[in-house]
């Protein structure tokens, strides 16, 4: 490797539903996009050092490192902790961060195991309670963050500000906005309206004007396809249900267009005459082009990819992670942090509180 | 009025964006479709007579009653309620089905003091807590139907139960079924997933083995588009943002539809030779088609047209509240609720171990 700055990922080779072969044929799309992307690869070497043979160039920028087992995509958290831990390809690839190897890890294994993993080997940082996972949501202005996405079901206040203050930074980092807008999802953008958690977070945002987040208020689902806000926060259930709703909505919509499309040899001919513009909305609609759920709150960056993802759809998690690591997503968020409890004052942080050794 | 079985709506013509000027023209769209139907019209006389001059057939099956007010769009369901019992069109057109002047009770007033007043005058029935919003979700088998969408925050396991049985009923009455599946919403499908309350709520659900409705398990996001469950139940501020999510996307597809439709000579072109296909899709995904809440657990039934609808949209609800009187959808709840409690056995109603008069 180069003197030149380069942006390591951690890879579960054998993650998701076809392992090596999709998730280093995406790492070969990345390499092509992103030159100065180096990758660590754990799973089965002689699995890995098979597909490799046919990405020479994949092969140069990267390091495999042996695992004798993998989870499968239905291992129970608890179990693919207990039989995985210290030596599964998932877990190497997280704790190649904790070691400093990589910069961000990715799989695509399944999201429990993933997530318990990630916590047991990272931590979550000091300040922060609970981790969230957010996804970028294509809108009509381009695209938001939405978070939590089914890391914890349910939320309090302070909770619900560390999600947004989360969000914030990584819409710095991703988006490169200053002050990126935050909105609470609810079901109206009365102050009265909705859960109480929802309403005492809305006026602690509103209260403590952040440096690096500009509360913008209440968001409904609607506002979620019209990008309102820049990101989006909520709790895990709700989030999760909205994002699957929405994902099913826009399947529901396409299988409409094309039953409409062929129908009558009219709409079969005006199809083939705007093809074009058909496969520029069937892009836009690309659910592989959002691929990657982050993992915010831990002491390094975890992404998660979709089982079912192709090469093309895994090389949008390991751009997603090459960006994350790039705009340096774990300072943003710390300095987010303190900005809050220093504007917070003299308030004792929850830990203090609790452990009654408040100091100002 | 003749011998023949007829329909009677009661209409709160002052409710919505626009009035009687739109309500009336929803009513005689209505009439047209459905000649059996009678209306009981509430509201400023003057203003009403003056449109019913522009619709004989309409006038000539209504009863008009004069109320002095009418609720404001934004109003709060408290002031309302203070200033509109007894005399807002709002009010009379809900008392008009206590009173039994009216089989069912329309209104495109604000949801909130529609609500409000529905509980206050016609209260709910015995065996259930709290109301729920049920609303029509167009799938890619067809329609389910979706409760609650926002009348209120939470439930615990025996509300998610209620929601079951009424959300059942709704579908024998409107889908003609013999019994409709029902699932709850969850993050997953696994058993162990989700939130207590859903997860109790689906055990009691799998061992009462009802005789009106067959439970299917947890059901996703996604789903809802799939059409999956003929009923899918959630607590109201998760439904509430299922319901707008995919109104949102809905619309956010629209738009990017119309972008790429407009922007190449060929894309314009193909755009007219396929007209009809994009007209039908447009019919597919209009919103207007499947408007209506529909209040269950109260006394009577209720229906919330969107504020927004123009005469087409508030046939819909007219329409909807037709069927539902049409098949007895009082009945069928009842129904569905003695049966749910005979099964149950020994086992004491929540009303009555509360009060400690268990019998069996």
């Amino acid at each position: 490797m180069s003197d030149v700055k380069t942006t390591t990922i951690a890879i579960d080779a054998m993650g998701g539903d076809f392992g090596p072969e999709v998730t280093l044929a995406g790492a070969a799309i990345t390499l092509e996009r992103r030159p100065d992307t180096r990758f660590v690869l754990f799973g089965d070497e002689t699995a890995i050092e098979k597909v490799l043979d046919g990405h020479p160039a994949l092969r140069k920028a990267s390091v495999v490192h042996h695992c004798e087992m993998s989870i499968a995509m239905d291992a129970k958290p608890s179990q693919a902790l207990r039989q995985g831990r210290q030596r599964s390809s998932m877990w190497k690839a997280i704790e190649a961060v904790k070691t400093g190897e990589a910069q961000v890890s990715v799989s695509a294994g399944n999201t429990g195991a993933l997530m318990a993993m990630a916590k047991f080997c990272l931590r979550t940082m000091a300040e922060i309670e609970r981790p969230a996972i957010a996804a970028i949501w294509p809108t009509l202005r381009g695209e938001s963050i939405v978070l939590d996405v089914g890391a914890t079901i349910g939320a309090d206040a302070q909770q619900l500000i560390d999600f947004s203050m989360m969000g914030g930074a990584m819409a710095r980092a991703l988006f490169g906005l200053e002050r990126p807008t935050v909105g609470l999802l609810n079901i109206g953008v009365e102050e009265v309206k909705g859960q109480d958690e929802v309403r005492e977070a809305g006026r602690l945002l509103k209260e403590s004007n952040l440096e690096h987040i500009q509360y913008h208020g209440f968001v409904e689902g609607d506002d979620l396809g019209k990008g309102t806000v820049d990101v989006v926060v909520t709790e895990g259930f709700t989030g999760n249900v909205a994002l699957k709703t929405a994902e099913g909505t826009a399947k529901q919509i396409g299988a409409y267009l094309r039953e409409a499309m062929s129908r009558t040899i009219l709409a079969k001919l005006g199809y083939i005459l705007a093809k074009g513009a058909f496969d520029r909305l069937r892009d836009k609609m690309d659910p592989r082009k959002v691929n990657g759920g982050v993992f915010l709150g831990l002491n390094g960056i975890v992404i998660k990819s979709h089982g079912g993802a192709d090469a093309e759809g895994f090389a949008a998690a390991l751009d997603l992670a090459h960006a994350m690591a790039r705009h340096e997503l774990m300072d943003k968020i710390a300095a987010d942090l303190q900005s809050f409890h220093d504007r917070m004052g003299s308030e004792p942080t929850r830990q203090e509180a609790e452990s009654g050794s408040a100091s100002a």
